[in-house]
């Protein structure tokens, strides 16, 4: 089969490898219909996830249809559609009993990253049982895709950590693919005002017609400033990080109220500076998470009722075999006006 | 001044009465702006609420605006517009230092109920500071009266007892006033589906339009029946009681899914039967709650902003000298197609 | 093996069955170590459980050895001592994931009931790895059998629906095991003030020595009037019912304060009258839960660090084959002082 | 009077200043029985404080007995004793009704602070409805001034904002009287193991008795290594930090497992360093809190009961006079084996 190889930082390309196979029981194999690129994919290419190894497959998300599943799995069968999780789950230890998937000790984020992942025309997914999930007949299956990880992690690292609530007034730093789709889960707590922080002009005006009720370009690094004289010098209760710098991590810190919350989404690479001088005082909550992806059977049944049209965050369509340049297109995601591309089977 | 009275059972009168003056520090006299008439009023004229005796004053909701106020009142002057509270708190008692306003040793509901009430041209309310609400120049006053009473009953004892839950399928049984104000305020919590059950085709048509997803009309007695067929005999995570006899409290409480929750809004005169035979083992919470109206606050909030349209509760407009004639209507709900009726001073 | 089987209302028999064997990859086969008898065992012996059939080897409790595992069975080998859980949950199913293990759909309390049971040489246990705890040496199992359900029923079902607090006064209605298993396992959470309520003499005497702040004697009927006086006419923050019976039900419905909760245990064959009149204003949470064993692995560690005293719910000692004289000595527990008895393999 | 005044950096004097008296309807004064030092106070007089100005009476805890009251003062009359709030709440302001006195917009901690404190024969006491507790006949007042501050700055800020729940295993940094406060309240929630870290011995094998399970001394800088080993690489469910330095916050940081809380009660005089390229992933909640005293109430019903030994935390007495020497003994904690000083008027 053809799939998306990394070969070292900076390297990657479309090539020839084995199909996989069943290995364990608990095993699905899982023919690609629909995949996307992730912005973790370009952290790996540029090396800055160095457990990834030279041959990796990557990838994370997707919709497939099953090819054959091992014998101790009870749940799918040959021919079922199903989304795949970005988090693998054993359903056994005692990160999965607490539902913290991300932390399984024999799963968590392996997809594209330890073991091959869904840039392919096949993959082997693990624990298939409790890491996939039943897509019906007629459901939007590019729509789906965004339940892989972009809207689960978006719901549950900025919204659900943030403890967003009717009435409140919340930041997002961040408008990438990440920060829309905390965006879009954010209005299912009906917070008052939405503020939108980016540098792309072309990002915050699509933040407006996702339901930002304020934006705000912080090329002049006056954002802060700007928050607060919008919340009368009071900060917002909820502000959440989907960048992953020092820079906005401590802009959210600065910019939360008094018993408010900072809730990072980030994946980050350096230290940030708290202000423990101020803070200790300020009652604040600080969170980092990796997704879960927990509320994904929710997240799921609200694209399905119509109320989560995860279709919009779609910008752009490839074949498989078109991939490289797909990722051309995300790499420029300013200039292309890109948030995610599907890259079909 | 004038005011409509309670003279016993059956017996109403609008009628001369002494303008109230301050009789604590705490309190403020309101010249009425606005009014409302509210299911429990009628419930006072049938006799069913003892405690009033003849010749109170009855009402508890309104916007006005300060005519007097005590020397410790320190947050409202003279000439400001104000959101009147149903329920009086002040704020130094055990309950009310744990936001159970209602429960308030000093007050709770007492407006129109145990001191005279705001069907009138003026009411003296007790510790204005923590039972009244600034109203903004330019808000939309008649919206606001919503706010005295229906929209925190319906967001506290439904929405928020029930636990409403983005992906969530509810079912609200009455489309009175409290059920839309309940339907209303769940969309803050994204549940996918909202069924609205009443026997009153023209209210649950009016609910399809305020976001019910789907309607039962329970004419039939069916209803059970139907959300069990809706649901693949699962149930409902949230059936919300708003109505207030034992056959519409039983059948929310035979309609929630193993796991679920069964909140009570309405004002009820009669026991209801358990049945603990087949609940023990089904994992439900059941709730009751007299509204707080904690919650205000943020439902002002979230009315300011455009998030909640509170106006669509209003049906009909009176001057307070036809006062009789909005009893009429409102009474004679069913045919005249009434909500929430506006009387204004 | 031999094994206690029922055989219809009032008759059980300690006889020979065959010895249990893998039936699915995902089974253990336990040889019994310990056992103990429930009081649910009793009402299956009087016929209250219709479903369980004539032949069924009855019991829930125990801990054992590892005999044999199926071929999908990850966590457990041959010789592992383990701890048998009341409840049997597939790890895999809505409810399962929801840690809502009492209603798995492949699971839930089926052991003793739907099939075979503990009170027998041998035990299959299906979804051994999601139903097992593993049992370290020189833990003391006989302490240990108190997690296999009255521990973790008390303490969920009571304590954790009951949301039992620091400083809080509480009330428990039933001082048999469940009772005391909830009585220890609300000491977890510092309620200043613990009132025992039954109309055994001897149990309350025990229950001084387990925590109790208070007993109440309630063979009067005047536990309500009593509990009243002792909280100033405030009632109880939490009442928890530990029989059964509508009447003890009705009892915590009333004795529970303003915004207190009523928290059922008791397994209940009638329905209970519920007082809606008074209770629609009085801001309680009412709460039933067939008990999910989630936090067994929590009781588990407190066990072994010596925080619960697992051991002092243990009254008498029984061999296997003297098992029908344990059932004597349980079935009249107020005259042989019993509160679980052991059952040695 | 006399009273214990403030001169700049390094200098205090106990002198004559004017009786205080009621300015506000809302005011009492209080004639002081028994007062303490905080470590705050220590920051004050180093000038660490620097809004606090010259020639003000220090001291924000104590017990009295009500000398005046002004008009508006429902709760209090003379004669009455009364235990004092670190915190002074208006019981009006948006932030008072959620609770969050701390951030009261008329209140907060201002006695000894911005107002003229406790360490003085008389203190006046604005909104005293709502910032004092009466105090019955026969309490140990002694032990009720641990509730001015310490007891619920170690509950709030470190247990509760820690989420410290049955069966955890927690660590402690500080075993000063905060950190003993902390560590004797989060045994309302009954964790299975407590871990003290402290450079003095003396006050480890203190902490033993008041209820750490284990205790390390970090002179040589190997805590963390060594509450890795003890959790097997765990971690700790929960770290609280009570020293108020960068190193002992990032400790804490480091020490805490994936799902884990870090609770800071520390004041702190610099940033941090925050480790986002580890934490990120972590699922961490990072918590600061100036203490409300919202649970006043409820420590003050534990202390009554007998649950929680407030007394054991005094270690010394002295007479208001001798409040000098008093600081000399609290600033030589560790040569002195002082925790908390009670000063007697």
């Amino acid at each position: 089969m053809k799939a998306l190889v990394y070969h070292g930082p900076g390297k990657k390309n479309w090539e020839e490898k084995p199909k996989p196979t069943i290995q364990e029981p608990t095993d699905a194999v899982v023919k690609i219909l629909k995949t996307t690129i992730c912005g973790t994919d370009l952290h790996i290419l540029k090396g800055d996830v160095p457990e990834v190894e030279d041959g990796r497959i990557i990838g994370h998300e997707g919709v497939g249809v099953i090819e054959e599943v091992g014998g101790a799995v009870s749940h799918f069968k040959k021919g079922d559609h199903v989304l795949i999780s970005c988090i693998t789950s054993c359903g056994k230890c005692e990160y999965c009993k607490k539902a913290m998937y991300s932390h399984c000790e024999n799963g968590g984020w392996i997809l594209g990253h330890l073991i091959d992942g869904t840039q392919a025309e096949y993959v082997r997914i693990p624990y298939a049982d409790t890491s996939l999930y039943l897509v019906p007949a007629g459901a939007d299956e590019e729509a789906l895709v965004m339940l892989s990880d972009i809207l689960p992690t978006g719901f549950e690292c900025g919204v659900l950590k943030g403890k967003v609530k009717p009435g409140d007034t919340i930041a997002i730093v961040g408008a990438g693919p990440i920060g829309m789709a905390t965006l879009l889960t954010a209005q299912f707590f009906a917070p008052a005002e939405i503020i939108m922080i980016d540098v792309d002009d072309n990002r915050l005006e699509v933040a407006k017609t996702f339901g930002a009720t304020h934006t705000i370009n912080n090329s002049d690094g006056k954002a802060l400033e700007k928050v607060m004289e919008f919340t009368d010098n009071r900060g917002v209760d909820t502000a959440i990080e989907a960048v992953g710098i020092p820079g906005t991590f401590e802009l959210c810190a600065a910019m939360a109220t008094a018993g408010g919350y900072i809730a990072n989404i980030g994946v980050h690479g350096k230290s940030a500076t708290l202000h423990l001088e101020t803070l200790w005082a300020h009652n604040v909550t600080i969170t980092t998470r990796l997704v879960d992806t927990e509320t994904t059977p929710m997240l799921f049944k609200n694209v399905q009722s119509g109320k989560l049209d995860a279709r919009q965050l779609i910008t752009h369509h490839f074949k498989l075999d078109q991939i490289m340049e797909a990722y051309e297109t995300f790499q420029n995601a300013e200039k292309e006006k890109a948030l995610k591309v599907i890259i079909s089977g």
